[in-house]
């Protein structure tokens, strides 16, 4: 079977479990309070030049947002983000849970924008509605779609027309910062988001986030915070060595390299369909690719291939919305096999 | 000033308020738990034919609605409502405080369809999900229109083939009962749902409201989640006390009279924005009317009239939607003001 | 039946009741934003000299409790409270559904000390534990007893060293500022509480609480977190149309006599059970009276009147603490029936 | 600098961390649904000897007794606890956060009895009081101390008559079973409580607890309320990897040789301190000490030596109580430096 279900379906990057295996025997402090973490978060705040954040070691992708959200906001703030978002459909309500509406609002290529935003500010009333106050968006987005650096900047105004603090879901940050299209910096995205987070578990480590916190308001006590929602972790060291293996040398860093390899590779798959009139979900040219294939294609490869069928499509039963995603461990020989099992059933149906 | 604004605008019925000062000097239990409660407990037994039954004289709307579906789900349990829904728009996220995240569907008319049910149920795939298990409806709906017993039967059926309970809100279940084209009854509401609420603060009385709970999910240690959530009123025998008064009498009650009287008058209100070629927001035949109207006209009146200007109308900056509710205590001359007040402004405009 | 069970087992005093008739066919504003309320949250602030307050017209004491605890407090911070709190007792667990700790220190005759304070600090350390940030406490306490002038002083100076907020639950307010030995004025519990409420329901009104907001970390947003948490009123005016009753006249108002009758009356009561060398489980010379009485009275007297039993005494089977509360409705002929009832039981002892 | 802080200030076990390297580029399934996750959960199954038993792999300590008392209880349940008890003192109100209270009795040697249980149910009333429904206790307990075979069955019959579930926090269970007084086996634990978890974190994993549920109150859709409370981890197989390498073997298994080996270290380090006098803070012999000590000793030590000032002796300046702790990667050099700095500084004092 060849893997193409998921970015987190393999252990650690091989350079990144080197890192742990090397430390192992060392005594140091805990729940991320020890010299690696330390280091790990001087490291972030160099590369995206911000000394004023504060940055923490976070255990996983749902509790940075969760802990990151119920940080800034107080009981009856609520979140506006994409009906499509990550914290809206695939967290099984843990925002909620912490008592803050979600407001979904029908996202256009899996993205927000400022009109969507209006349109969410008016159910907006009084004492008897929730107040909107912090927008939730991913880069990329679930859906492999990426928002321009204009796009971001629009948002940004919007946010701050509407008094509204802007996070930024970067599960797939590192995939984004590296696509073809990119035209943004990890700087870009420190100066426009109030809260953001590198994405690890998806990027190469064995598990781990690290939250870049901008805005004052998310600061205070961010750590009693993570302890009461069951985010901290005892030996959290081994957070901060895995990033500080990831994020050293700066563009020469094992986060570019993984990004580039994880985006060619699914350009590649990208073009394997496209070759043979596929139409694709979404604009995604990161690591994510979401072709619309024929339900027979679909059962030709699953033979050998392991991916996802993501969606229906309204009103069509012979076809399908699938998604292909690409690791760090993504093959030249994961691709080839990939596009001669599609040349194979062409073949077939000629 | 003449009042159209809302349905609890006055204090109580003069006949509910006697019935609190005849009783006001006796001692009794609290909490609910006193002879008058359970009178009125039992009368509405009766008068839905469900001896099963577990009724609680409650203390306003919100509350009964966070309680009845809190007390019925376990935490990663969802709501399906229309989001157009009181529970969604304009309780602050009293519901979402509980834990339980609400699933909005875009309804039609106000109304939830079984085809929106499916819909709610495509975003539901696993562990990572909310699983929705609660309908939500109000009837009437929050735009004044009903659904037909026809309309709430496809729902049971579907609420039994998705394995969900079925929740109806009557804040204005009276007005519902008396509407002109009524085709049920209130046994009809109580064996379609799980559990329902004969609204009182809307229908003369000074605060109350009743909740009835038929299936078992709902039934035990209910009034700990009713103190837990705020919601248990100390001297509770003034809720059971009113309630006694508006139900008894059966069809003569004065529960009927209020409604007939409250729909006989925003017939007339509706009939006098017909007559001039107003449209109209909502289906609603009950105490609620959503006319839409000419600016100026709104102007006109605004002078003499109180009541809401409830939503722009897309595309269009002449118009506004409002709305014109009817009360237990709006009377002839209050309706014959309004059609003398709309046919001056008819007039000069000619 | 003679009652001696609680103070809000009648309705409401008839002067209270009067005011309520008089307003009732009148149209206002709801959710207590009416000429009512406005007016009864200005003479509020006048009484109390803080014309800076934010003063909210409240359904209850539990809920007005929650929604003070909850609009102060971010997640992570807790309350410290005597463990005979009304809150950690007879809440059933309200405030720990908003998501606070409630952190119990054994009390002193009810009362909290500085000392209990400081040990309640013992137990913080860092993020693993919560933050004591504010010290709730009554006055009176739930044994009747009363903090002295100097003893709410100490615990203002304590709060402040300590960075908390001081939240005084005044259901009994009103009992205890007219007890013989209060040394405090109203404006006294206002230059030193961060928050507290005047207590309606068990003070003559049918329903309501008077929340008084000095602090501002209190104030922003409040009416969102009331309804929020279920506790906004739909005909809120009859909160502050009755509060405007109790209060008006200044020295000479209701508020003042239901006190002084009422502690009156109580006084009489325990001076009953002290002439037969009861002894009592508290220091309370307000309306509530706890003496320990042989079971063998406690049976003899049930034949007549409705107390409660109100806890075991330790290593003692022939006795009871008993609790007796008078109400602004008690009478001269209860209290002579229930001295004459004593008598006879002692009569029949000797 | 020798560490005796905590047992887990190192990584991974190295037998433990070469289960990781081995399978490290592997695809699996993801979130503890892969075959390594399967495979612990069968392996646990049968050491208990409880195959009706659901076990999950699960993140900490933390987010197990929270999700685990969270997936029992309905929202006014409250929990039993001692007041020394990890869940009440060191997780920030984690617990409470999920709206369920938390009652706390003062422990003796840190352990609860059924007299205890029968002390916080006095509290216990009626709709105004929360509902105790679950017995959580830990054995090890905080302070290293241990319940006998008999004091366990006495609390399940305690449980039994008072309709309480028992759950234990099995944060050290290896070191309990491995005590030279431990006169009870896995399977007595597994008999005896309705859910428990054997710890990982604080015995050579990397991190990772197995959460064994035996009552069905626990089982139903258990992952949810794991989700949904932010403790699902994305590459979860690293869990069940190492509880594969930590129990296979029976009882050859390094769970049991762990334990054997820290508690051996541990009584070396109480006779060290035995030999010259010292009390200690509880019964402990297992992998905790708790020696009172003077605070010339305790200065000398920390020189070297890395442990815990744990708390102050009431009414005593001269002397605090500390805590070392060994792990396993505790060696006899450790042990030897430790009983030589001892014997220095009373050779200085003599």
């Amino acid at each position: 079977m060849i893997y193409f279900k998921s970015d987190y379906t393999q252990g650690a990057h091989p350079q990144i479990l080197k890192a742990l295996v090397e430390t192992n025997s060392e005594h140091t402090g805990t729940h991320t309070l020890d010299k690696y973490s330390d280091q790990a978060e001087a490291l972030i705040k160099e590369l995206i030049g911000r000394p004023d954040a504060d940055v923490h070691m976070m255990i996983g992708g749902t509790p940075t947002n969760v802990c990151t959200i119920a940080a800034a906001l107080r009981p009856y703030e609520a979140v506006v983000a994409p009906r499509s978002a990550h914290i809206y459909t695939h967290e099984c309500g843990a925002v909620e849970k912490t008592g803050h509406k979600i407001i979904p609002m029908d996202p256009v290529d899996g993205k927000i924008t400022p009109e969507l935003i209006d349109k969410a500010w008016i159910e907006y009333e009084d004492d008897h509605t929730v107040l909107p106050r912090l927008l939730s968006i991913s880069q990329t987005t679930e859906l492999g779609s990426m928002y321009s650096l204009a796009e971001l900047k629009a948002l940004r105004a919007k946010c701050d027309e509407r008094d509204m603090l802007l996070y930024i879901d970067g599960a797939r940050l590192g995939a984004a910062l590296t696509a073809p299209e990119a035209d943004f910096t990890i700087k870009d995205i420190a100066d426009i988001a109030d809260a953001f987070y590198i994405g690890g578990t998806k990027h190469g480590l064995l598990l781990g986030e690290a939250v870049v916190l901008i805005h004052d308001a998310f600061k205070p006590y961010y750590r009693w915070i993570v302890k009461q929602n069951n985010a901290m972790l005892a030996k959290g060291r081994i957070i901060g060595i895995q990033f500080i293996e990831l994020l050293k040398g700066g563009d020469d860093s094992l986060f570019y390299s993984i990004g580039h390899h994880m985006n060619a590779a699914a350009l590649k798959v990208h073009k394997i369909f496209e070759n043979i009139g596929c139409n694709f979900y979404s604009s995604s040219h990161t690591n994510q690719v979401f072709p619309i294939l024929n339900k027979d294609l679909i059962t030709h490869l699953q033979k050998d291939f392991d991916f996802y069928e993501w969606a229906p499509v309204e009103g069509r039963d012979d076809v399908m919305v699938t998604r292909f995603v690409t690791g760090f461990g993504t093959t030249t020989d994961d691709i080839e096999a990939l596009a001669k099992a599609v040349a194979d059933f062409e073949k077939g149906q000629a």
